[in-house]
């Protein structure tokens, strides 16, 4: 069962209503961080704006966001907080095309889709079965290792234990990483096995809490902030195991936000939660398939960040988007939010990594 | 790391204070199924009487049954819906031989099993690294397909998703089961997806929900019933996919416990539920092994009856217990009702099972 | 806010589609327990069959019946398990009149309705709003003590806790409750409490453990079975505290169905789950209103012979469930399994019981 | 029942041990935010240094800070990341004062906490009886209010619903709350149901989604954005209703930390996570209750930084916790860190704050 990509159907835009639309409205911005009364707000799916009578696909686009109008007549979408004084915003609140704004949430949906699209809307629990959807996954990640881009979101969790953190560290080793997303406690779990072989002082095969165990947190977290990056720590220490040693070796990208829950900071966190989100967001609007394991925080804010279609070459493409947790709210979480797209996996993620693992390198 | 079978360390029963212990005393029952007063009720754990002077062990054992003398010496451990009217029940509330009965709960512990039970005693979560569970129970399993008794007690999810069915069937046709403890939902959905591939209307592949496909449930149930057994059931239909398929072609026993949600019944099914408990725990004490996945009810009620020790040729070996859930709060139920020797593993079955499966067959 | 009743608005017969409907078909039954194939199962909505080239209204159904047509022409829903040889079977798998039986879900959707069935839809959670829930209950509670006939599905959880217990009590001695449909654990943790102030060993106010705490729980079971009844027992110990002793002094009737998990049994616990069943239906097929208390089995095994609607009077009114619980898996198992009615509530039923306490006694 | 406050029984310094015991030890620091190695981190218990022969108390502690000596004798509790050059830190890493520290973590165990406190150990869950942790939190309120500093923190679901949301606006304005510590979507929901009657769109009493609901969020978000304060808003749209406007009425506190979920943000949402700490712990650090509802992060955050003690006009007294969520992942995730004064109650978080308001008010 090779990947397939789904076929993208754009809008008949010869068809009178949608010929008979006004152009899109847009209104400058008159306090910084403040969009104009009656914006328009992007949802996830592809939308059409006619400007000069002409329809235009918005690219790179996410949830909630406003559409500014540059005077080159390019788009782009922004978060509040990065308009300006001047900018010229959207607006329009239907998605009919009746304010020159289309909505066209259904092109991916013809053919063998409709039947899943109607599987998808029941919940996602425990009892869901789940093997179609691993296989679609080893396929898919096949596919995006040569041409797409896989942006990973991980919880604490996947270097809890010994196992699941070698199936990502051999998944980034052999190509099916991009980007990885995560927080300051990943990193400072994940470099607290490479040098003592525990997380949290309990050691990540045995289970053992070690006698004072609980420096090792500290300790590694002390350590490295004698360094001004997690690059030059690795180095020094000569970390070789482990996640963050992995991209450091690899040159993947990671992006290590930081949380009210911190200890330290290990150098390369981004104190600054909206600095984090416009990190975050150089890759998610790059994302082709996200796979997000055992964070509820990281997983809602990529998920925000995400839209629904990417376009490569001049094609419209969907972004794939799983996420995986032990619990049935979190996973449902992003669902609720309306991305359509999302395939929930309740199971541990320790499991789900090695599975990925086992059939993939 | 092969697996190796702890040491049992009896108790030293040449000290003075356990030599100079009265014998144990029993009083007769005057009503069925009431014990009399004061009766001593059964741990998991070895237990030695002192008859005539000599401390006898235990065997074939439960939580909470009560201890039968008969008049040729031996002792049997019955439930209180088992007495009959002249049954010798040991009484006593000490544990320490102080009565003439001592509680012997320590024999496993010595060497490294010390630093494993003081891990044991720490909460399993989802974020528990499993790793080394894994490892131990591949290399548990080879040994026990040898030399053991593996009872697996069943839930309904093992036969909702179609990997976890196949990698069910694969355990059992690779003398990895030796008997199957469920109850009329686990046969009837596996029966179902033998017939139409649905498990109550739900492609167990595709997921997708079939035009009138719960009939298929009620369908597989009334054809069954046309037929005194599952056996003959399966022979008529040609069944060879499934769960009960590979049972009866491998000659497994299945104990099908009858519940209050269950429609039909199937033909086998047992309505009366304490002759479900005898049926189960014919099996349950000859185990050396008991895997529990998805299924509280039966989970609870097996571990209930399930010894954490067999006299097997004359040594006293430890029975292992895995109960398997996505849910913390179902695998720590088990644990909470003092069964020390329960590994516990917060996961979804499907992956557990296909983690199994990979690895041994 | 006072309760209003929900107009049931039947089919409208007059219109040609169902006047051309031909009568529906009976099968006779050729072997105990096997419906002919083909046969018509029953939903929880109001059904009409034509007979004679009448449409007459199904009364006490229930999910997934048959529907046996007796010769004085009364319709009766029995289980699979409970038909005879030569009992008329009515069959078709349509529900929109094409073989004389017409399914009539959408009788209480209209006006305000509307508007809730479309909230009802989206899932349940930690998170949903509960306020007006709480406010229709009491309300509604206030109405069905008058007219109704209330059903309460119980938990052990329910009498683990002093507050809790107490509530249920008060609501039992106000009038609010009907019946009572439980297992042994429920009971007996109730007795424990009445006669030792535990349950399994744990003070229920204070959460001490008691040092062999855990025999109350046996002795409790081993007292009450030297009695023929709770009746008697409840008498002869002078037990004042908890439910059984409260539905014993009230007359409300308890059905206490036996499961594996038993120790014991108490008296008067059923034994054999189809005779569970039948007493549980006798009960479940007049109730107005039922409230399930955390307990997933008992809860399904209600739901399943529940019917979403009653006859009083020869008017047409819903039946109102509610299913509380903790988890949303399992107040959602309820949800999925088609019954629209199910109000959902994800919350600790001590809470719950407490919060219906104060309002309403 | 009237709340009793533990009597904290301190060292016995005049044992021959702890007067023998040397001078704890203070090592410069030669790089910002790095602490020497071996340095010493604090617990959340009471901690004695030896200082120049004398056993001194740590005051203001928290979990896994570092000790800062200051010239003029005084201790000062810092964070890694707030150690500057020349600061000098304590060493050690034995807690029984032979390096001159000495951790006293039994101070109120005496007497009848002896027995509560075995009972803590257990497990919590949805089956523990909370009778008298409720019991013993109305009167510990009803004191704190005239003597203590209660610190509420509190996840967005506090407001998702109508009657929670009152309960939690009438604790604030009657005296029941000195601080709220929670995060931007907390006070954008609590706006929104303020404005518009909805959370995210949906009425907070019906539960009805309203068409273009979402549009409430981002408009909330986006009116706020054009003033500088919160207070500003709240007065410029005479904003009655709610969380927020509660506290600016009654004057009391808000940190709202920024995260990587928001939208917005609300004006005075702190965007960096390390000045949001330093904002929370200006709180925490005078709490003497602390209550959290259903957040894990502010939850977590805030338990790092709360000690187990505080001396108040030179008597030490416990800090009381409470964590109250539906999950028991969620409030034992706080216990597993160490915090033994930690209630953990499992419910949802609108009951109890139902419960306790009804008690109270």
């Amino acid at each position: 069962m090779k990947f397939k990509m789904p076929i993208f159907q754009g809008p008949d835009f010869s068809a009178a209503a949608l010929q008979n639309c006004p152009d899109a409205v847009s209104v400058r911005v008159t306090r910084a961080h403040v969009a104009p009364q009656y914006f328009h707000a992007t949802t996830i799916f592809p939308e059409y704006y006619k400007i000069n009578g002409q329809w235009t696909l918005l690219q790179k686009s996410r949830m909630d966001g406003v559409v500014v109008l540059h005077e080159d007549g390019q788009m782009e979408v922004k978060e509040f907080r990065r308009l300006a004084v001047g900018d010229r915003v959207f607006t329009g609140r239907t998605e009919d095309g009746s304010e020159g704004i289309f909505v066209h949430s259904t092109g991916f949906s013809q053919g063998e889709a409709d039947a899943e699209t109607f599987a998808f809307r029941t919940g996602r629990s425990r009892e869901t079965s789940y093997s179609r959807d691993y296989d679609r996954l080893y396929e898919l990640l096949k596919y995006e290792k040569e041409h797409g881009h896989i942006v990973w979101v991980l919880g604490p969790a996947v270097v809890f234990d010994s196992d699941s953190k070698k199936a990502m560290v051999s998944l980034i080793e052999n190509g099916y990483v991009d980007a990885i997303l995560a927080g300051n406690a990943l990193a400072t779990h994940d470099l607290e096995g490479a040098l003592f072989q525990t997380a949290l002082g309990q050691d990540i095969y045995t289970q053992e809490s070690l006698a004072n165990g609980h420096y090792h947190h500290l300790d590694v977290l002390n350590l490295a902030r004698e360094y001004d990056s997690l690059t030059d720590f690795v180095a020094a220490k000569n970390v070789q195991d482990g996640v963050v040693a992995a991209c450091v070796r690899s040159g993947i990208p990671m992006v290590l936000a930081g949380s009210i829950r911190d200890d330290g900071p290990l150098p390369e966190v981004i104190a600054d939660v909206y600095e984090s989100q416009n990190a975050m967001r150089l890759h998610s609007k790059q994302a082709t398939t996200v796979i997000c394991l055992a964070t509820q925080l990281h997983s809602i804010a990529t998920g925000n960040m995400t839209p629904a279609y990417q376009v490569i070459d001049g094609v419209v493409r969907p972004v794939f988007i799983y996420s995986v947790d032990v619990s049935e709210f979190a996973v449902n979480k992003l669902k609720d939010r309306g991305s359509l797209e999302v395939t929930s996996i309740v199971t541990n993620i320790q499991d789900f990594l090695v599975n990925i693992q086992r059939k993939l390198v």
